[in-house]
C-alpha cells in the first residue's frame, strides 16, 4: 500500500500549472470573462467594501493584465504600491471553469507572482496595520517565503497581530513543516478550509486535524463550505453556519471574502463568533455571481443584517 | 440659430475617444470587468450560438486584449483569421459605464480598429458567405473604407449580399455622403437605430428618415430599442415588438445580437417578420446579463419559442 493513501485527498478542484500548460487549456477553453482576483487581493477588497482599511503587497508584470488588476484593486479603496516587475514572467492567472451548479475548477498559473521578495515588503506599511495577512501559496519560492518571515517579524516587532491562510492543500503538502513552525511562532489567527487543515496534519479527519490547529495556532479558523465555519481559540469553540443564499452562481472567492469579514470584525474588537457571521454573509455575496470580488457594498449588506 | 440644432441630437451614451482620454477615464473607473465585444465581431458571435456559419474580418494587435478576442471569438465558433498587427497601436476597448437600470454608457478607443486595409480582406472568405456584413465605425480612415468597398465588390462579383450597419451617429455625420452612396450602390440590406437613420438623413423625424431609408436600401431594418423594430422592403413594412424580458442589466450589444438574429432569419430564407423576431429574441437575451455576447444558446431559444 503505497504511503500517499494515508493522506487525505488532494482538493481536485485547484491546481497550479505552468506556462504552457495554461496556454493549453486556454485553447480549448471556451470564451471567457476576465475578472481582476488573487486570493489575498480579494480579501483586501473585501475589507474595503466592508468600510475597512487595507493594503495589499504583491507582484505583478507590467503587462495588460498587472496594470488592470492594479486599477481594479485600487479603484476598490485598497492602496497597492508594489512595484511591478519588468521582463521576465507575466503577471499570473487562473483559468477557471465554472459549473451550472457553481462549483469551480482552478487552474492557476502563478507567474511573476512568487518572485516577490523582501525587498518587496513595505516596512512602515507593515509596522501601521492592525492585522498582517499572508497567504500561503507562495511558500515555494525561498525569497517568497523570506518576505513572508520578514513582514511577520516587522508585524511582530510592531506589536501587530499575523494571519495566514494556507490557500492550497497540493502547497501545504510540500510545505508541513515550515507552515507548522510559522503558526507556532508566528502566527496569531491561521485560516484553513477543511482539505487544507487535514493536507497540513496528514490526517483524514477533520476532528483530528482541528485538535491539532487549535493547539498550534492562537486562534484557528476553519472554513467547511456549505457547513459553514468552526472557529477555536484555547479550549472554547464557535460554529458559524454558512448565510443562507438563493443561487450558488460561482464558489470563486468564498475562502477569501469569508476571511474579509472575519478580519474585518476582529480589527474592530467584536467577539469572535460575530466575526464569523459577518465572514459567512460576505462569502454568501461572492458565491452569488460570478468572480471573486464583492459586486455590491458589503457594509450596506452588514448594516442590513443588524451585524 | 446655429445650425446644428437641425440635426437631432447625437447618441449621448457612446463617443470615440483617443489614447489619453480612455488612459484618463480609465484611472477614475471603479473596478470593471473585462469581457470581449465590438459591434460586428458581437454579430457573428450570435451567428455562431443561433447555430449559423459566420467568420469575421478585423484588426486586433498581438497585445494581451488582442489574445483574449482571438480566443473568444474562435471559441465562439466564427473563424479568426486576420492577421494581428505588431508595433503600433494596441488593440481597441470600450469602458462601458453600466448603471442600475441597465442603460451604458460606451467610451470607445478603436486603437488598431481602423488599421484594417484591402489586403486583409480575405477574397475567398467573403465570395463564400451568403452574406456579408460591414460595420459603419471604421469609416474615418481612407484605407478602412477601401477595404470595405473591396469587400462589398468581391461579394457583388460573387452574387452574394452586401449587408451594413451604422454603428455610430457620430460617424454617419462625419461621412453622410459616402454612407448614402453605398447604400445605394452596394447594400441590400441595411441596419441602423432610430438616432443613426436620423443623423444619416438629417432630419428630427423618424418617419421622415425611413422614409428615405426604404428608397435609398432595398431592405431597411430600422432598430428602435423597447419600441422593437421596423424592416421595410419596397413598400412593404413589418413592425416587430422587442421580445419580453423580465430584467434588463446591460443593453451593450442589443444592437448587434438584432441583427445576428435577423441575418441567420435571413440567410435561411426565413420571412422578414420572423427575421424580426429571431433578432429581437437574441437581442433580449444579450441585454439580460453584463456583456455583449451571448452566454446561452441562441439556437435552444429559438427552438424553445417555436421560431
Amino acid at each position: 500500500m503505497p504511503s500517499s493513501t494515508s493522506l487525505p485527498a488532494p482538493s481536485p478542484n485547484s491546481s497550479l500549472v505552468d506556462a504552457d500548460a495554461v496556454s493549453d487549456l486556454y485553447k480549448v477553453m471556451g470564451p471567457a470573462v476576465e475578472i481582476s482576483g488573487g486570493s489575498a487581493a480579494n480579501t483586501m477588497v473585501g475589507i474595503a467594501s466592508l468600510g475597512g482599511k487595507s493594503a495589499f503587497i504583491g507582484k505583478v508584470a507590467e503587462d495588460d493584465f498587472g496594470k488592470i488588476f492594479a486599477h481594479d484593486i485600487r479603484a476598490a479603496g485598497v492602496a497597492f504600491d508594489t512595484k511591478p516587475s519588468t521582463g521576465g514572467a507575466p503577471t499570473a492567472r487562473s483559468l477557471i471553469l465554472v459549473t451550472p451548479d457553481g462549483e469551480r475548477t482552478m487552474n492557476t498559473f502563478l507567474g511573476v507572482s512568487p518572485e516577490l521578495s523582501p525587498r518587496d515588503v513595505d516596512a512602515d506599511l507593515v509596522a501601521s496595520g492592525r492585522i498582517l495577512y499572508l497567504e500561503g501559496y507562495l511558500f515555494d519560492r525561498p525569497d517568497a517565503q523570506d518576505a513572508f518571515r520578514r513582514a511577520a517579524e516587522i508585524a511582530g516587532a510592531a506589536g501587530r497581530e499575523v494571519a495566514l491562510t494556507l490557500s492550497d492543500s497540493f502547497c501545504v503538502e510540500r510545505h508541513r513543516v515550515e507552515f507548522i513552525d510559522l503558526i507556532r511562532e508566528r502566527v496569531d489567527i491561521l485560516f484553513a478550509n477543511e482539505s487544507e487543515i487535514m493536507a497540513l496534519y496528514q490526517t483524514r479527519s477533520f476532528e483530528d486535524a482541528s485538535r491539532q490547529a487549535k493547539t498550534d495556532a492562537k486562534i484557528a479558523v476553519l472554513t467547511r463550505s456549505a457547513k459553514g465555519s468552526v472557529i477555536f481559540k484555547g479550549d472554547k469553540a464557535a460554529s458559524v453556519p454558512a448565510a443562507p443564499i438563493r443561487h450558488v452562481e460561482d464558489t470563486t472567492g468564498a475562502g477569501d471574502l469569508y476571511a474579509a469579514g472575519f478580519l474585518y470584525g476582529y480589527a474592530a474588537g467584536r467577539p469572535l463568533d460575530i466575526c464569523g457571521h459577518i465572514g459567512s454573509l460576505a462569502a454568501a455575496e461572492v458565491i452569488s455571481h460570478m468572480g471573486a470580488r464583492p459586486e455590491t457594498s458589503l457594509a450596506a449588506l452588514v448594516a442590513a443584517r443588524g451585524l
